[in-house]
C-alpha cells in the first residue's frame, strides 16, 4: 500500500472500493454465484494449482476464472486449456485486482454466458503479498498461496495477506527433501498471525494434497448456496 | 502501483520521490557512497544472498545496509549476524521503500558513522515485484532477483522490474535438478525486457555463481568512485 494511502484520499479510495466490492457480492449472491479471491507473491503457484484444481472443480461445478496479470494473456491461456470460461484482465501498472476491475470482467463473462450460469467465480489476483489483500473484490472467501521455496517466515513479513485469509494452501511441497524447510515452524508463524484458518499442505506437480483442499472449498461453495433463497422463475 | 496514481496525484507523488531520490543520490556521491537497491518477489531470496555475499563485500567495503521489510526486524537481524551496520526500515503498510524512508534511514545510520566511511550501502527493498520498480530510492544501481523457483515467465508478466534492472540474479540455481526449469526460456524472457542487463546464475546454498556477480559489482563500485573528484581536506 503506497503511503499516499495514509492520507484521506487513501481512506476514500479503500471505502469506495469496498463500496462496488459490496455491490458486486451482493450480485453474486442474487446470481447464486461463490466466490473466490486467490492471492500470493508471484511465482507462488496459484495458476498451477487452477489447471489442477479446474479439472476437478468442473465436474462438480459450473466454474469460471477471473484472471489478473499486470501484461500478457500467458496464465488465461494456462487456464483456457482447461475448458473453463477465463476472463483475462490486465492491470498495467496497478498491483492488485479491485472490485471495479472485477465488475468490469463480470460484464466480459456475461458475453459467454449469463451470471447464473455459475456457481463459482475463481478471481486469481496479481502476483503480490501486499496490496491485494487490502482491496476486496467482492469475494466470499479469500485463499492465500504460499510456497514452501519462500521461506517460514513470510507469515510474520507479510501479516495482513495471512490475517484475511479464509484458508492457507502452501504449495510445492514436493520440494521438501532439497530446502531446509520447517514445516513446524511455517505451522506456528500462521497460526500467530491466523490461528483460525486451516493449512493444506498441497503439490500442484504430484497431485498431493489437492482432494483435502477441493473438498474444503466444496463445502464452503455448498454452505454459501444453502443459505441463499431458491430463485423461482 | 495503485491506480490512483493514473491521476495528477500520482504523477506529483512519483515526481516528489524523484526529487528526493536525487537529493539522495547527489549526496551519496558527495560522501563518495555507491548505492544498490536490491529488488525481488517475496522470498526470491534477497537476505540469503546479501548473508553470503556480505561476508565478502565486507572485506573489500566499508559497507552498509539499508533493510526494508513491512512489519518485523528478522532480515535485519539475519544480516546484522555479517557484522556490517544494518538500519532496519518497518514501511507498515507501504509495499516498497521509498526516497523518503531511505533519507529517515540514512539520518540513523549517522548515529553510527559519518556516511562518508561507507565506500557501498545496499538497500534491501520491500518483497514485491511491482511497486518498488516505480520508486527510486537514490541508487546508482537497481539489481532484480528472481528465483528459479518463481517460473520462466516472470519477466514478461512483472516487465517494469526486469526492465529496469542493471542486472538481474537468478537465484535457487541448486534446485534446477527438481523442477521443469528451462533456462534457455527464462534467459530469452529477460533478453526480450532487457537485452542489456547482464544475468548472474547462482545458489546461496552452495555460493555457486556468487563469485561473479561480486565482481560485476565491485566493478560497478570501483568505476563509480573513479568517476568521483577525491574530497581533499
Amino acid at each position: 500500500m503506497h503511503e499516499v494511502f495514509d492520507a484521506v484520499l487513501g481512506t476514500n479510495l479503500l471505502h469506495a472500493n469496498q463500496h462496488l466490492a459490496d455491490h458486486n457480492r451482493a450480485h453474486f449472491d442474487e446470481m447464486g454465484v461463490f466466490c473466490v479471491n486467490l492471492m500470493s507473491g508471484p511465482g507462488a503457484g496459484k495458476t498451477s494449482l487452477l489447471e489442477k484444481a479446474l479439472v476437478d472443480l468442473k465436474n462438480h461445478f459450473r466454474v469460471a476464472v477471473i484472471e489478473g496479470d499486470m501484461t500478457t494473456q500467458l496464465d488465461a491461456e494456462r487456464l483456457r486449456a482447461t475448458g473453463v470460461p477465463v476472463i483475462a484482465i490486465n492491470t498495467g501498472r496497478a498491483c492488485h485486482l479491485d472490485a471495479k476491475m472485477v465488475h468490469g470482467g463480470l460484464h466480459l463473462l456475461a458475453r459467454e454466458a449469463s451470471l447464473d450460469q455459475f456457481d463459482l467465480l475463481i478471481v486469481e489476483n496479481v502476483g503480490n503479498l501486499v496490496c491485494p489483500a487490502e482491496f476486496e473484490v467482492g469475494e466470499h472467501c479469500k485463499i492465500a498461496l504460499l510456497s514452501i521455496t519462500e521461506g517460514e517466515d513470510k507469515p510474520l513479513k507479510y501479516p495482513l495477506m495471512f490475517h484475511e485469509a479464509d484458508c492457507v494452501v502452501v504449495t510445492k511441497l514436493d520440494l521438501a527433501p532439497y530446502l531446509d524447510f520447517d514445516r513446524v515452524k511455517l505451522e506456528a508463524n500462521l497460526h500467530e498471525i491466523n490461528p483460525e484458518a486451516p493449512i493444506f499442505w498441497v503439490s500442484s506437480k504430484n497431485g498431493s494434497g489437492l482432494g483435502d483442499w477441493l473438498h474444503w472449498l466444496a463445502q464452503r461453495v455448498y454452505t454459501h448456496r444453502a443459505a441463499q433463497p431458491l430463485a423461482v422463475s
